[in-house]
């Protein structure tokens, strides 16, 4: 199995639920990266706090504003995290950020669709796009390795509500936008796979579980997981990745969900 | 097996490729339907005129402008198709107006992930959301029968290219956003067999194999497919599905294509 071994992260979402939660294990790790790269929306704003304090406690803790949905801020945060390595590149890009609209399919409209798809989908495109110059920087400072997460490798949070063949919870919840935004970002995984493995870059999709956030307690539910053990599996699921798990679809106990 | 028996079709992206293939067809049935409605964007313009021409010899052919990324001009097609019904439900919506971006996975871009995801995905919802009370007519009008394409059926038009297991062709094109767009409609068909089965409609997503269309022949391609083929093998799949199949990904040929 070993244990992640990373110069550097990046983590999207990053003030809150998982993405919170995969920061503070970062920082925790036997060894642990140099630079820790905590990207939200509005590092300012009320909803960073305990970002803001942990990275107050920690030195290797860098926020970068970052809103998912405008090209142009990807772009700025790619700039700036790239000056912040000074020539070194980004072993780990975790695409976390995401949003849910509870909708029936009677309620669906066209802007939760785009919305949802947005920030779900197209982001992680734009955000690996982004900083695929800095993934393959990494790659490169360990050549002759197999694909590894510790090496360089793009990890998009995605759900098993994006499996079509399991139809989680459907009595539970529709949601067609995320389910079908979640499909798409499991097909983006598998082209990402394949299109960035001659960069030598590793792609996984990940269910992290029904964990207990915002998001994950949204219309009253009680999801069985805490944060701190779907983390703490996912963690451990990366550490154990190696090139022939490349594209694939696991759960935060590194089980394969079905597309 | 048997033989299609509608009274009533609607057929999206109608003045082209498999579009106008499925009207021909439809018109060409041993017992033809009263009616099929022909959708395209714009019915006076030059890229009509076989649709037009086709019209002028079919009395049982309507034409109907539809911009299916505009929900007000899908709301005002449902309205029209109501009116001419005459009370009467609608038997089968087939979903096939879609678009594709010759993109690889650097060249993709936010504008055209929506665009595609708007088009191909978005649209086959709200078009099934603003058919739904002439779908559920339909199948009123045949209680006690089980789940067919004869009594009311959505059919959305996919693609393999959409199967996240296949990856079918992707040396050749990459087109992540019309693949991502193509598995979530997979997901969108799913989610409508379970939302839609208690109002006795079937959903089905298919595969028309790789066609001598416009799209198929896009980046100077040869497909093996001609049009016609591909139209018979799904008309004839369409005929022969039952309860069983409703929320499945078939090929034209009626092979089950994995997610």
């Amino acid at each position: 199995m070993g244990e992640l071994r990373i110069r550097s992260a990046l983590v999207t979402g990053a003030n809150r639920g998982i993405g919170l939660g995969f920061v503070q294990h970062l920082l925790a790790l036997p060894n642990p990266p140099e630079v820790v790269f905590a990207a939200c929306r509005d590092p300012k704003g009320q909803r960073a706090q305990e970002l803001q304090k942990l990275a107050s406690k920690h030195r290797n803790l860098v926020i970068v504003p970052l809103e998912v949905t405008d090209p142009a801020s990807i772009k700025a945060a790619a700039a700036s995290v790239g000056e912040h390595l000074k020539g070194s590149g980004l072993n780990l890009l975790i695409n976390n950020a995401g949003i849910a609209k509870i909708n029936s399919l009677d309620t669906e409209t066209q802007k939760d669709m785009s919305e949802v798809y947005t920030t779900n989908t197209a982001a992680p495109l734009l955000l690996s796009q982004a900083f695929l110059p800095l993934l393959k920087k990494a790659a490169q400072e360990r050549p002759g390795s197999g694909l590894s997460c510790s090496k360089a490798a793009i990890v998009n949070i995605s759900s098993i509500a994006g499996s079509i063949k399991e139809m989680y919870l459907w009595e539970a919840a529709q949601c067609a936008s995320y389910r079908c935004s979640k499909a798409a970002l499991n097909m983006l995984t598998r082209c990402q796979s394949l299109g960035y493995r001659e960069h030598g870059i590793f792609c996984v999709t990940l269910h992290p579980g029904w964990v207990q956030t915002d998001m994950g307690t949204a219309g009253g539910h009680t999801p069985p997981l805490t944060v701190d053990a779907s983390i703490g599996g996912m963690m451990k699921v990366l550490s154990s990745l190696s090139e022939k798990d490349t594209g694939s679809f696991l759960d935060w106990e590194g089980n394969v969900v079905p597309w």
